[in-house]
């Protein structure tokens, strides 16, 4: 089955508030006098790390990635599950395991090993408390929004290819990348909508004026680079950076520094409008995994 | 790195009272006025189920198992994460999977697909709020209790041959087992110690012991079967049932039946003793993996 059909018959068999929890985000629960904020993701090897990557930096991306999108909802993580199939290197997972939970000052609940002979399939579940409600999602923006970015992209494809094909840039903005759970919390309290970037800029700018039913006016220039200058068109379209992509109201005081890339506008014939031109097909926008 | 080294290392980075959630328990965490329950489980295929099996009666067992890990918390579920790798039977294990979130009355809030060329692997994680505090555990046996099962064991043993070698035998109590999570909730009010019987009810009762430091004397003349007389022996070590194995102090007015299998003594010269025989090594006692 193709993976959209299957994440379309997913959301069917859940309730349309819940579903945005669906392949790609958070899933939001009240419980008595809190809310919630879960997310899951899985990783496969081969899929989503090469085999040069040493286990010890998946495993602190596998937790990372899952708090990055806490922050996105301005979460307080609780907690992480972990799902874990042994293979050769669990010694080098487990040290990378350990740097991440202190790293970011958050406890193993649980989990569950598996034996396997196929590629490693890791999964981890975070579970966090909403420090602000309504619990920011990526469907608020609205016309009349400056949007904005949250740290800096092209630093995770810098790394990587230091990391493939050598060179001098520093790799740790793809092998350990930092989510921005502070940030995150000080945003959600003036943000119309927010998600974290780990698709790709333009991809997840794209997601986010169409769950919003908007347009998006972008201005390349204007976006933060982690990169060379001459890579600002690669840097737009790659993922794993985990900056904060989110709109507000214009003359909002923002409580931390963040880059005004564009701005919200009524929905016109495109989602996303880049330095003037309609965008028109998101298949080259980023990196669908 | 061997399983057991592995999960001794993941203990490690939990602390004590969370760890109780490593690798075959649920962990247990406060939140506010209540009490979280989650568990997490993975399946991969070839390992968990056989391939004749039905991806949607997979897809039913995922949600099963989770669930009965909270059932034996008194928990009340409140939704599921899926982890999914896309295969060759999407639309089997949908079917399933919506069969049993209707089944059990549990909503499906979130999670994330993947895609892997290798065995498919499935991942769920279960959230629930406790009902009873404290939450059961299995470590709270003490000398002088009774020792009961709540449900009957060789039901899955008899689906499972029936599925792979023919009969005449049910094949649901294997391949669409049932929490007991009514059950389990009557109980927590009740019970000294619980745990769900996934890995052979020996097996579990000698953790269940071990994990309490005391003896279980177990009259397996006791143990209410699903199976035939002479499968007696067999049905006492083949897992898959998820009957609800937990102490109380005797003379206790339970909720709900439960047949008393045995007595809880002080810590004797092994975990488990079976019909008056010391069980001094666990290799034999049931199903790991």
């Amino acid at each position: 089955m193709n993976e959209l059909d299957f994440i379309a018959a997913l959301r069917a068999l859940a309730n349309s508030e819940s579903a945005r929890g669906l392949a790609d985000d958070a899933a939001v629960l009240k419980l008595g006098n809190e809310t919630l904020v879960l997310t899951k993701d899985m990783m496969v090897e081969s899929v989503h790390w090469p085999r040069e990557q040493s286990l010890a930096d998946v495993a602190w991306k596998l937790v990372a990635v899952n708090l990055s999108d806490l922050a996105a909802k301005g979460a307080e993580p609780l907690g992480v599950l972990l799902g874990y199939s042994l293979g050769a290197n669990d010694a080098a997972f487990l040290k990378g395991l350990e740097a991440a939970l202190i790293a970011f000052d958050v406890p193993l609940l649980g989990g569950d090993t598996v034996k396997s002979d196929g590629p490693s399939t890791f999964s981890l579940t975070a579970l966090g408390r909403a420090t602000h409600i309504p619990v920011p999602s990526r469907s608020g923006a609205q016309p009349g929004d400056g949007v904005f970015l949250c740290g800096a992209i092209g630093g995770a494809m810098m790394g990587f290819e230091a990391l493939t094909q050598g060179g001098d840039a520093d790799t740790a903005p793809f092998t350990r990348p930092a989510p921005l759970l502070v940030q995150g919390r000080a945003l959600a309290p003036h943000v119309s909508a927010m998600m974290d970037v780990s698709d790709g800029l333009l991809l997840d700018a794209w997601r986010m004026a169409e769950a919003s039913s908007v347009s998006f006016s972008l201005d390349s220039a204007a976006v933060p680079l982690a990169a060379p200058e001459t890579r600002r068109a690669d840097a737009l379209r790659w993922g794993d950076d985990y900056a904060l992509l989110f709109t507000a109201p214009d003359g909002t005081d923002l409580p931390i520094d963040a880059a005004r890339i564009g701005a919200v506008a009524q929905r016109g014939a495109a989602p996303v409008i880049l330095d003037g031109t309609a965008v028109s097909d998101s298949d080259k926008l980023g990196y669908r995994h």
